[in-house]
């Protein structure tokens, strides 16, 4: 039987569709260097790779947050299906809280709540794909992305962030790539890895770029408001009227809780251009094929937006701020090590690697591995994100950890650094 | 600025794919007949189209699956993001409880947690789907796999349940049907929209002809155990030595909480057919590319699977067993409708209509929308599941709305049938 099934099965008539990209995502990198930690070593493993910080117990999430769900539980009145694209009370929910930061009120319609952040970023590039048409997406950046457009046939050009210049847009790399099957460009503000926080001027001159480019802005903010430097975090929602705007957002970092899956899509457009051609029904559709998010936890989205005090985040900005801050100082002391760029929001810095300087280590790759192996530490290879030769490192964890890993980078380098 | 887009985004070489099905889903054919809702009526709107009684008091889930959903968030251990198909605690849960019914014990690693059975089901058809492809979908079934199947550009090739053989499969059909593009075949057990329980030997007949057709069954459980006549509910699963099985399930119906989005893909592969020819890392990458169900509904579901009383499940059988005569005694008794099959499991009765009998109802879409404007309850047309005029009809309700609904409906056919 087994023959005539690979017979059947490997006829090249029934091949796959080449939907699925070869790009690793970031779990399968660190699944792999996980391998590589040593069988025996007294030591804690020092996790510093993983965006997610909602285990650590400074970081649990409020309990408002917490309340607002048990409560939403026991009133089974959120057991049911949700509707297509939301409970409307979570949807108005949403749409009140993003429109405190914007020049004019979002209406519940312009919201679409999600999976997560995910399946926003997933329903809106399947929204924009079309045959021929491509992509401006930031390098360094978030490798869904990437993954993402591959399934969905969807060609992809990079842009580069220039740390020089705070890991800001290389705006003439925007123009220089779109042409006219280019249909929007994404960024990730506050940054995604490279922690930067976009100022008011330099949002409004990509939202001037790209209505000059006719395409929409996909602003991923899921970190959102994590923001600690002198930049104030500005939505790029600001600048609707400039060009049309693709917010993408979610509870999972602001509330420290990604595995509630509850995520936003929110359409920007006031004047309605989104609409007119057709965007908002692609979206639609798309968003119908995708999975519902969890009833009760939308039900739950009204009291968790109104009802957290403002000194959980205030406390979280100063964990993150103070983590940042000793992360920064502590790898500046590191050789072979450089970090271009002092974190002003999210929960990483990019750090880069002087490869030349250390004896036996050929890339990244092989630093991660290495660290893994040697030093029980877990850090991102930047070519996960877009740049080789660079780290991500999450300093969103307790100090005393975060201490214990960077002491043993440090030593790690030390061992590995070339003698001058 | 509004010219310049249209005509970007209106060029035929930036025209959307032709991804997405034209089939109206279920909750879109509700929405139209809603809207047909009558503006000035006093009584309560019967609603008999949808399958999700979750909000209807004597359906409300069991206090256990509350408890250890609250429980779960209160331990703050699971607000981080899942692994990817799963936390292996929900694998083992869900493989053991599958495996009380099988000759064989699932593995851990045979059961993908998903986002609902819907997120099941999409990522089998989108990981069977190829150039050229086809599938065989019973007729009349759910909707949502024509939906996907267009999505992935599936070639769709229906055969019939026959209700003159207690809706059986036709496997004449299906073998006439069958060519080497073929790629698997689905069976819904306990059926929607038929609430046919397939015997023993019917399931084992449909091992073997897929055997013979080299192409696995698809197996859409989601309402297992909801049975209440003469046929025990047998999982495909227990054929998985004659033909690999992909069952597909949730807790969803069995618990009523739709709203929980939690089930499971589950490969039923003793021989290892599946891994040999790629399917299961086909399986796997499409599940990657989907939603993750949320973390402490994973975590709670070893509680919800072991500590749900057997009087839950029992009080649930017995309350539709009753409604479920109920409806088939009353439809028997109303003119141009007629109930060929009484109900064995699940929450529906397929009823025909006699639309010959009738004055002034074209087909089963006008009948559905008359019957809102004129007696305020709502039913859905058959073609929407695959057979035009007949009715998909739910009794999953309070027996005294359920017996309001039935009665409007008997007026509602009185005053619109022929005078003999």
């Amino acid at each position: 039987m087994e023959n005539k099934w690979k017979k059947k099965w490997e006829n090249p008539e029934l091949k796959l569709t080449p939907q699925i990209s070869n790009t690793l995502n970031i779990k399968d990198v660190v699944y792999l260097l996980k391998r590589n930690l040593p069988d025996q070593d007294q030591r804690p493993t020092v996790h510093l790779a993983l965006g997610d910080p909602s285990s650590v117990p400074c970081f649990r999430t409020s309990p408002v947050a917490e309340d607002s769900l048990v409560q939403a539980v026991r009133s089974a009145n959120f057991n049911g299906y949700p509707p297509n694209f939301g409970l409307s009370s979570a949807r108005r929910a949403i749409a009140d809280y993003l429109s405190r930061d914007l020049p004019y009120r979002l209406s519940a319609e312009d919201v679409y709540v999600t999976c997560g952040c995910k399946a926003a970023l997933e329903a809106t590039l399947s929204a924009l794909a079309r045959p021929g048409a491509n992509i401006l997406l930031p390098r360094p950046g978030f490798p869904r992305y990437e993954s993402r457009a591959a399934f969905c046939n969807l060609e992809v050009r990079h842009f580069n962030l220039l740390p020089e210049n705070g890991w800001e847009v290389d705006l003439d790399a925007v123009e220089a790539l779109a042409d006219e099957n280019t249909v929007g460009m994404v960024i990730i503000n506050p940054g995604n890895p490279c922690s930067s926080v976009f100022t008011y001027q330099h949002l409004k001159n990509i939202a001037e770029t790209a209505r000059k480019l006719m395409i929409p802005v996909i602003s991923d903010e899921v970190y959102g408001h994590l923001v600690y430097g002198e930049n104030p975090f500005v939505p790029m929602g600001v600048f609707g009227s400039i060009v049309p705007v693709i917010t993408l957002g979610s509870i999972s970092k602001r509330w420290m809780v990604p595995g509630w899956r509850l995520g936003w899509l929110v359409t920007t457009d006031p004047t309605g251009l989104f609409r007119k051609v057709g965007v908002v029904d692609s979206i639609k559709k798309q968003l119908i094929q995708s999975s519902y998010p969890v009833t009760f936890i939308q039900g739950a989205i009204p009291n968790i937006i109104e009802k957290t005090p403002a000194d959980f985040f205030s406390r979280t900005i100063h964990l993150l701020k103070q983590a940042s801050e000793l992360c920064f100082s502590r790898i500046d002391e590191i050789p072979c090590l450089t970090c271009p760029y002092k974190p002003q929001g999210c929960l990483f810095v990019m750090v880069k690697l002087n490869v030349s300087q250390m004896e036996d280590i050929s890339d990244d790759m092989d630093f991660c591995l290495k660290l893994a192996k040697e030093e029980c530490v877990i850090t991102l290879p930047g070519a996960n994100v877009g740049l080789k030769n660079w780290l991500r490192i999450t300093f969103a964890t307790e100090l005393s950890f975060l201490e214990d890993g960077l002491e043993r980078i440090r030593v790690f380098c030390q061992r590995h650094a070339k003698i001058q």
